[in-house]
């Protein structure tokens, strides 16, 4: 062995030491299903107790959605260079309807592991290909069509619901449980998500559960309007910069900070050996862009793209455990001269790679004229198509165009017919847009794709803002979200300037959880303000830590506290820095309860006494509304 | 002198330095008005031209609206010690309606201005306060309402103006002007900005023109819905940390990076000494909440606040300069029992402060029965009305709760009661409020407070992000800024955790600047898509430097190309570290139209050929819209 996988181990020894430290107060737990190997991750926040005059108020812990896998498990050995242990093989195998290949059915797949030259490189430990047995269909969506409640639809039912039954069970929780009504723009969302209804949401196509049959390390999750927004994340190495090392620390950071996708977007050389390292390890559904493969295997020479290469490299990285495949088959011929006098004309990469092929042969895509050649073999695997907008605007002033919607109107085409097919589908969404043309987006995505899920790109709500694009885009992807979008594609600060490097991946992901999280709570998703209610009532009650703890990055609320006031005393200290000792408004507004208190007037009476006064002065101005002078 | 000036010599130096750089190509313009002294600043970003095929076409200079100040520009000389030059006196001393004093009228500014001890935090050239002779009225209203446009009603209608009309007169720029329809929820924003304009939207109320007497330093701007929106930042030491130094320092830096007002919220020692500091030094509107001088006067001890001592206050601090007072006198004794069972109680601390003084007192605050008298105090500096949301949620529990909207009318109440003084007024706003509770706040303060502006913090939109609430907050104020909301006050990563140090002033303005501009191209505000749109063409077109130079932060996007490709060439380079030398969708896109060109297929073909396929496609499948399956 070489020098290469020796630095690989020593590094990745050091990934692990940083990337599984537990939170502080946190505890990694298991909430079991219908059977045993149903073990559903989550993580526990405790709290401390609340001291009031009247003794001690215990604040009950609160459970919060995991995305971190099991780096984040103490009990859990991370071995990167074995990868992770498998969560659903059992219930792969138990279906019966899939076979294991004695070896990669692509040729490219073949060439690669028996290259000498890339041992240093390769990941060690192979597994062996699984597919469909012939005649068979594995996608979720079929198997819920057939009236299948899989192992897989129970985890996502239960990790959605996230203790929610346990907690109104529980009259401590009461005071927590509060919450607003939220406004779902015509999305059904019930009181609480069962089995049966991700079933149903899946045979319907109005969500997907990404599970490839070869990415059993995979914790199950589920991308639809009516469950919690997800947010995706996207790593991958270029001809510039990065490297294996890099990307797969990148993918186990992405999922410790809240990361519920990734995408692999790697360009350079070494994209089979790469993804290999990240599916082995990644505990969340990993997508990729397969045509940035196909063009690297023709030198970059767009018009040299086959179907038959472009067939091979899908059966490769479906082979791998891929769970979903951006497709740009909505670049029909007919809308690229659409783009010719646009600001910023094909951003998307894919999106131009595929025009330049159509322009260069004078013909229709072969990704549109072979479709249903994709749909066979994303049904012998269980990878979900992510329909790619290729021809998403790029500025402000490209919005909604007729390119955009155009394709858009064409991905509806596909959507259809892909679920003649039961391939499970979700559709990718722009890009930049204007907020006052952000529903339109939603809208016309949901009526013209019927309401398959809605996977976008922010959108950027301005273009002047580079170094600040996870907050432009941030703008857009919480509207878009409340109004319907299932998953976000995070933006980082280094959008459109650079790669982005761990620190950026960090702020990109908080910056989308919140949004997707303030976008829930718009959704009046049930239970999500749980979190905001328990972190609310630690700050006004001076529990630092619990506040800390209780936020989307922890370690940066702690960071930025002890900026300014250091010492431990502090963090029990009954102000804050922003006040000081003596004048805090928190502190006074306790004053009022005491008072009220003391003057024995109850919440009741009190809230009796305003409508009472209100209604005095109504009748005072007899009865008139005040009227602008 | 002792040592603590000479200090303050020494680091005013290095803040000039620091802080008058200019940006990179950009130059300082004044675009004059009817009168000489009427010169309002702007900012023109001069760009690169492009190379095509066909030769050079240039791109003509881009102008910014420029809140910095003399700062930036090199001709002038700053001296922190002797404070900016006036712009106002002569149009204040022309109206002949004021008078300068011998002395302050406060007895409290004569103490501090004769304290042997405070000689050496003193600014040391004090001005003669001014106040409107005996029965006159000499605010900006007044003025308004009888008719008369002020050079101050001229100055910001060029301002907000921004040389569009020169831009429209000019065919090159057509490209430029290109901007989507707005949405503007009942805003009457006009194609042209004139004086008339403003001056009768200040008349009716409906904007504000914040132009103490008193701030001669000042370059006047209008808050409003029919205009663009602005942001304000706040400032302030504490008992715990900051210095005169660092204050002034902070206030440079804000309106560098666009702040349009400022609010000095210092509650620590030497409070009137800082202030004098800040105004003489400040281009910008300042803003303060007299209620926290008037509690460190009393000790804290909010129940021995009389009229009396908050009436010197105001007038002390009227006669410093400072340009709005935030009042609390909606948090009537009725409204204070409706807080005691929310879950953060009142978090503002001018509300608590008068919460607590109703309740030691059982009786009506102060502010409330006496505000006829502080509309005749307001009247004869033109300071303007911020009537504060003391009763504001502090949390996404407490939102649109029965506390916030019956201040919010009793507000409603007192905006009329100021108006009948010719007084200038706007209402602060909340807060945190989730997404789908926004758009009632603003509605409800559009009708309860007949249109006078709203100026909110925020609202954050999820309590769960502590040290991201310049984000979590920055997608809500977005959102009401595009509702009508006219100014947005920014909140920084430190919110909730500590005092925000320079890099966090930067990051929250940057944060709110993108989110007001954000809101400004969805209500549709003529010609700030311009700015879009040449960022865009840049980025499209590879001109780095101009990408940079047309950001919000230049330096902040250049610094992040560098940590990727750092080398001067890559400044030209046709591609960018995202992709790679070969692989890039913008090159590919120039393919696109290169392609097109040579096929003779013009833009107005191609538009012609997609309707056409579009038409046929529809009569193909029999007229019939897709439905769902």
């Amino acid at each position: 062995m070489s020098a290469i996988p020796k630095d690989f181990i020593r590094k990745a020894v050091q990934v692990s030491k940083d990337i599984t430290r537990p939170f502080a107060n946190s505890r990694k737990i298991y909430v079991e299903g219908s059977r045993q190997d149903i073990r559903v991750p989550m993580r526990e926040i405790t709290l401390m107790p609340t001291r009031t005059d009247k003794g001690i108020e215990e604040n009950p812990p609160v459970t919060v959605y995991d995305t971190s896998g099991p780096y984040s498990d103490p009990h859990t050995e991370i071995d990167l260079l074995r990868g992770l242990h498998d969560v659903r093989s059992n219930w792969i195998e138990e279906r019966g309807d899939t076979e294991l290949l004695q070896q990669p059915t692509s040729g490219f797949s073949r060439t690669r592991q028996s290259d000498p030259a890339l041992a240093n490189l390769r990941f060690e430990h192979l597994r062996q290909p699984r597919r469909a047995r012939s005649g068979m269909n594995v996608t979720q969506m079929h198997y819920a069509r057939k009236g299948i409640i899989t192992p897989e639809m129970e985890y996502v039912a239960i990790r959605e619901d996230q203790r929610l039954q346990e907690f109104k069970a529980d009259s401590r929780y009461a005071f927590l449980l509060r919450q607003h009504p939220g406004q779902d723009f015509g999305a059904s969302i019930p009181a609480q998500i069962t089995p049966e209804f991700v079933r149903n949401e899946v045979a319907r196509g109005r969500a997907i559960v990404p599970a490839n049959i070869n990415h059993p390390e995979l914790e199950p999750m589920i991308i639809g309007r009516n469950f919690r927004v997800k947010i995706n994340t996207n790593i991958g190495n270029s001809a510039v910069a990065s490297s294996i090392e890099e990307e797969v620390e990148k993918m186990v950071w992405s999922a410790r900070w809240g990361g519920d996708t990734l995408m692999d977007l790697s360009t350079g050389r070494n994209i089979h050996e790469t993804r290999e390292w990240i599916l082995r390890n990644a505990p969340v559904p990993i997508g990729t862009v397969p045509i940035y493969q196909a063009l690297e295997r023709v030198n970059g020479k767009a018009e040299e793209l086959t179907w038959e290469l472009f067939r091979d490299t899908l059966i490769e990285q479906a082979e791998q455990g891929v769970d979903y495949f951006t497709i740009h088959a909505g670049v029909r011929l007919q809308y690229v001269p659409l783009t010719a006098n646009r600001v910023t004309g094909i951003v998307s990469r894919g999106g131009s790679i595929m025009a330049k092929w159509c322009l260069a042969h004078h013909q229709e895509s072969f990704l549109y004229t072979h479709f249903d050649d994709i749909c066979e073999i994303m049904q012998a695997y269980d990878v979900s198509f992510s329909l790619g907008d290729g021809l998403r605007p790029g500025s402000i002033a490209d919005a909604n165009d007729a390119a955009q919607f155009g394709e858009l109107e064409t991905l509806g085409e596909l959507t259809r017919r892909a679920w003649q097919h039961d391939c499970q589908v979700m559709i990718e969404g722009p890009g930049h847009v204007p907020m006052q043309m952000i529903r339109e987006n939603m809208d016309k995505q949901l009526e013209d794709c019927f309401e398959a899920p809605f996977y976008t790109l922010g959108p950027l709500t301005t273009d002047i803002a580079p170094g600040y694009d996870h907050i432009t885009s941030g703008i857009g992807a919480a509207q878009i979200g409340w109004y319907g979008t299932a998953m976000l594609c995070y933006v980082t600060p280094k959008e459109h300037l650079g790669l982005p490097n761990k620190a950026d991946v960090r702020e990109g992901i908080i910056a989308y959880r919140l949004a997707a999280h303030a976008a829930d709570l718009a959704k009046g998703f049930p239970g999500v303000q749980i979190r905001d209610n328990a972190l609310s009532k630690a700050r006004f009650e001076f529990r630092w830590e619990d506040q800390f703890n209780l936020s989307l990055d922890p370690e940066r609320a702690r960071e930025y506290h002890d900026a300014t006031m250091p010492k431990q005393a502090h963090k029990t200290a009954h102000f804050c820095s922003m006040c000081g000792p003596n004048f805090c408004s928190m502190k006074i507004t306790q004053d009022v309860r005491d008072y009220a208190a003391k003057h024995n007037m109850s919440v009741a009476d009190a809230l009796d006494q305003g409508m009472k006064e209100k209604s005095q002065e109504f009748l005072r101005q007899g009865g008139e509304i005040y009227k602008a002078v």
